[in-house]
């Protein structure tokens, strides 16, 4: 965890997009001292008064540009196909000298974007691997980031003053909680593509497909959802512009990894269609080991049915 | 919920299969008072020995024949593959008059070799819509079904006996604190196929595409599987004989919902392919609806992200 004399401290802080991850991490930076002034902007008016009634923000802004007036810290986090427009607007609008994250959850077109900016202001893209199906600045809190990991994607420079920018990235995130790896964005997108994109993808496809069916009714699914089907309903519940935007950003990585899968499922497929019972049975005891491993790593609960059952009468 | 003084009692019940499913309905009914007797029996003979030794059954028996000596209600809870041979030795074995269940997950294959059986026993095939990624004795308890359906598959006979026996069957279930619907079994067998068993092949195939990638490795697969991935690996934790079973017991209606997946699939990977946001985001919008409505009928929790975030410091 953070040396608290060492954590990164801002005067001024403005986060854009005011969201889950935004809200979450000005609740969290607010938590850890981090900063004492939050200015929030959001293209949609409704979310930052939200936001700021929430006590989520001090202040919101009215533009772009004065949202980002005084700030030595901006946070980008909105979906990631409206990074390369910010940028723009940076470019145009941002003090030399201030230090720039995203948190976007594809990389390389954001490294993209944010190399074009002058070498006087600091872009450190960064994901926090973090979140939940639910969206807005109601949907934020505190201590989201805790025990996740944080990867931060450096853009290819090396002059001095970047190095400490990241160094200073690296200790807000650790100062929220977070444990923070450093990658290249070409790598990012392909791990990611494989943790979080395909399986994003394949539940929307899953809940999709079922919304399709005429034998079988909705009634029928809700109802007997139990027997697995509810859990894919919980990440097909995310936001649709963001998921939208990571597919639109990461399109040859998760092309690559669907590639696998389907193949993968094409075996099992055949599989079942000629009675090969060691073939199945040797690919379904794979997925203990690895849910083993990750609950050991502290990324997922011990508890049963993810404590459902806890939780009833 | 039951009147209970309309609820089935037993004298004798044979749990056959003291895994998840056979141990909670054992404790399940002895919490209800529906028997004060249970006898075990499991081909696992460790597995039968635990069962006793953890109180979920009174005695253990060494083979198939003494269990079932004495029962007025045999549970049938092993693997669907074992189903038949079964049924070849209660037509040996079976006292007239005993009342039959089991809790399978396909009952097609299920009905057909029950209907073997003579008219003066009552087998009555059930699905109780319930269980955890956990197996055996330990993994079972008492509210595993509470709020949960549970699905019967009558034979094809219009006696009085035999309906008396499927309203025993309810009975008990109800009982034990599951909604009961009644359906034919091809019915069942393709509404399951959508709602358990390709969630199932869908989490197993992701859990075994991603263990085989070189370039990720399965320490990032951990540390990032919070992006959503850990989700698919409850299920894929499953026991692997169980689900074997599944899908060579019901392959027609498994097969025929992987067609629509499969479409659907190639619709999202065509979509990211060309950019073409509209679909993307069209799709993506539809899981909300869905999931409220699961949470709704009371078979999902209503806490973001499962609740893994209460649970957290």
């Amino acid at each position: 965890m953070a040396d608290p004399e060492k954590t990164a401290k801002f005067s001024s802080v403005t986060i854009v997009g005011v969201g889950l991850i935004g809200s979450s991490l000005a609740h969290a930076m607010r938590e850890a001292g981090l900063s004492e002034r939050f200015i929030g902007y959001d293209h949609d008016g409704a979310a930052a008064k939200e936001a700021k009634a929430l006590g989520v923000v001090d202040e919101i802004a009215a533009d772009f540009a004065s949202s980002i007036a005084g700030a030595d810290l901006i946070v980008l986090a909105t979906p990631v196909g409206a990074i390369e427009s910010l940028c723009a607007a940076l470019a145009q609008h941002v003090a030399a000298g201030t230090l720039i994250i995203d948190v976007g959850s594809t990389k390389g077109a954001i490294v993209e974007a944010a190399s074009k900016l002058s070498d006087d202001v600091f872009f450190v893209p960064c994901h926090p691997v973090a979140g939940t199906e639910q969206s807005g600045p109601s949907a934020g809190f505190a201590k989201l980031f805790h025990d996740r990991w944080c990867i931060i994607t450096p853009l290819a420079r090396d002059d001095a003053p970047y190095k400490a920018a990241v160094a200073r990235a690296r200790s807000l995130w650790e100062g929220v909680g977070a444990h923070v790896e450093v990658m290249d964005a070409e790598h990012h997108d392909l791990a990611l593509a494989v943790t979080s994109h395909l399986p994003h993808l394949i539940a929307f496809t899953l809940v999709g497909a079922a919304d399709d069916l005429e034998s079988v009714t909705e009634a029928e699914i809700v109802k007997y959802s139990a027997g697995g089907f509810r859990d894919f309903t919980r990440i097909a519940a995310s936001d649709p512009v963001m998921w939208r935007d990571v597919f639109l950003k990461n399109r040859e990585a998760v092309l690559e990894v669907l590639g696998r899968f389907t193949e993968e499922l094409a075996v099992l497929q055949r599989a079942i269609r000629w009675g090969d019972d060691a073939t199945l049975e040797k690919t379904f005891a794979r997925g203990r080991s690895l849910r083993r491993a990750i609950v050991e790593a502290g990324q997922e609960m011990d508890a049963p049915n993810f404590g459902r059952d806890e939780e009833r009468s």
